[in-house]
């Protein structure tokens, strides 16, 4: 066991506070990160405030975490020490079920285990997450982080990255397929980058046109305001695909009605609130609406490996610890452009 | 122009009556069918009833027609006089729009042309349809009825059938796919035999239990009644695709939550107020919901054809033309197993 310095929710109502937590002794088949930067994500706010559901508190969070490997264990083969890795929202899952053997780990049958707020296999403790100073993770749910891209902004690509691309990848976004993505938030931005190099043509549908500037510099080719009833008259029937990274309650049947034939909408947003959706927006053009959670090891990955090629980082604000809970504040109030980033050296 | 016996609804609340309508002259690519027999569909119903929009009275519902040709166009090369054919709910579409190049004419960009209560393109009059002795379809919109299937039984293959057929062969259902069915009705029948003739394993989920015997004979391997709450955790995460024919409001979070990873829950009917959904009855396991509307042409024909080869006829009840009124209030009230199927001999 070890205890590194870490920033940790203490209630649901608290600020976060600086404390120290024990990690594990590095087992066989383990890796103990050195943690550089964890990314700040909605998720993360959710949880400590009790939003989706209680949790045992002190809980640290973050699940977007870059560092550096600096002991592993006697068994592990995929990294070495001093490698530049990355951990994203799962630390493990059951591995035998059908889901885990298709590389479907983010779907696994028994309930992958979450970065934070799991219960760890490993002995039964909860898991914390990524605002701390290391981590000790199995080496099969650590990814290799290119060392060509930017170390201090890769972060958000272990959760808003692979949010976004799974589904753009499972619905087959590429040349000739046109793209909308709704909302030009941190998973937004990172959808408007990844479809853009994929090929796509990509639409943002974003309430107000303030961000239409970024958007068009970060790929998009049409920028849109929600709040324009014309909008919707403009854009009917124009989309094979959109991405929905709005966890706010939209009109749904008039964002299905963007959708040309055969065309999926696709939540990785999720509204706290059910949606009331009428068939008849689905049935008469053959369209599915459906939702789609973070991606598989390998796909997580490929995706790492995919932003290296096409020099894709998020767009990032860096701030130190004692900054989290303005950060948190200013998320809330969508007053990022588009990820924070916490500097975990500022935690010492 | 020729002057034919008819059935028609002359108010949205009045019963319907015999009445007589015009049918246009046989145009180059039209064919003349005398109708043997119409099935009642509970589109039928809402359409008289002025509950899917105002219609212009008096109107001759009817849109699973079943006849022989008895005069044929100079140009119409695909039928003969005295061909068993059928036309089913559209009776023309814009034939140039991406859709329609497809094959996808109930998708048409420009709307498909309704055999009923739709105006037609050749003389600018609103579509009547199949309670009535004769009708003037357009070649390309009338299929090949096979002959080695029961006549009388034959009409609701033409809504009921491809509504089915369609959503089951688009998600691929075949050997080694889990099909649910909700609701065992006309179009619920029609997927049961259906599914299972393509060698899916068919589970028919119903209110209760009262038909259980007809749907295993029909070719269900199971059948659950939704009124046991038992019912979802048993089947929790056990189906790759669900046939919804039911127009009732039904709770989608039950519902939804009997797929399996990457499932796919289709509704055919549709219920006129939206349905509440949570994102997350479809986020956690890539679930998608969809709908979709009848079929193509060529798709009718392959169902059809389908159907002859696997000796598949819907289960109906042969009524006359006086019963019809008396079959939509048990239509309402479910008391019908499985379609009513009208005998036009009857009308004259």
């Amino acid at each position: 066991m070890r205890t590194v310095t870490a920033y940790a929710a203490t209630s649901a109502t608290a600020p976060l506070e600086r404390t120290t937590i024990e990690r594990r002794d590095v087992g066989t088949h383990d890796v103990l990160i050195e943690i550089d930067y964890a990314g700040i994500c909605h998720s993360d706010i959710h949880t400590v405030r009790g939003e989706w559901g209680e949790i045992a508190y002190p809980l640290v969070v973050g699940h977007e975490i870059v560092g550096r490997v600096s002991e592993v264990g006697d068994g592990v083969t995929r990294h070495a020490v001093g490698d530049l890795v990355g951990v994203g929202c799962m630390v493990n899952s059951c591995r035998e079920c059908e889901q885990c053997r298709a590389g479907q780990e983010q779907y696994c049958l028994e309930g992958n285990i979450q970065t934070y707020n799991g219960t760890d296999p490993a002995d039964g403790s909860t898991t914390q997450g990524g605002y701390s100073q290391a981590v000790v993770v199995n080496e099969d749910f650590v990814l290799r982080v290119p060392e060509t891209l930017d170390t201090a902004k890769v972060a958000p690509l272990l959760c808003a990255g692979i949010t976004t691309y799974s589904p753009l990848r499972h619905w087959e976004a590429g040349p000739g397929t046109r793209v909308a993505v709704v909302g030009m938030g941190g998973l937004g931005h990172m959808a408007v980058k990844i479809a853009h190099a994929m090929g796509a043509e990509v639409t943002v549908l974003s309430q107000t046109l303030s961000k239409k500037e970024d958007g068009l510099r970060l790929g998009a080719d049409h920028y849109y305001a929600t709040k324009d009833p014309e909008t919707f008259e403009k854009l009917a029937g124009s989309f094979d695909l959109v991405i929905n990274t709005v966890s706010a309650s939209i009109d749904m049947a008039a964002h299905l009605n963007l959708l040309a034939v055969d065309g999926t909408f696709v939540n990785v947003g999720a509204p706290s609130e059910p949606l009331p959706v009428p068939a008849f927006a689905l049935i008469p053009r053959r369209i599915s609406w459906a939702g789609s959670a973070i991606g598989g090891i390998a796909e997580t990955q490929e995706m790492l490996d995919f932003c290296a090629e096409h020099g894709i980082e998020p767009e990032t604000e860096l701030i130190g610890a004692e900054e989290i809970n303005d950060a948190y504040e200013r998320v809330l109030a969508s007053d990022v452009r588009y990820r924070f980033v916490i500097d975990v050296a500022t935690l010492a």
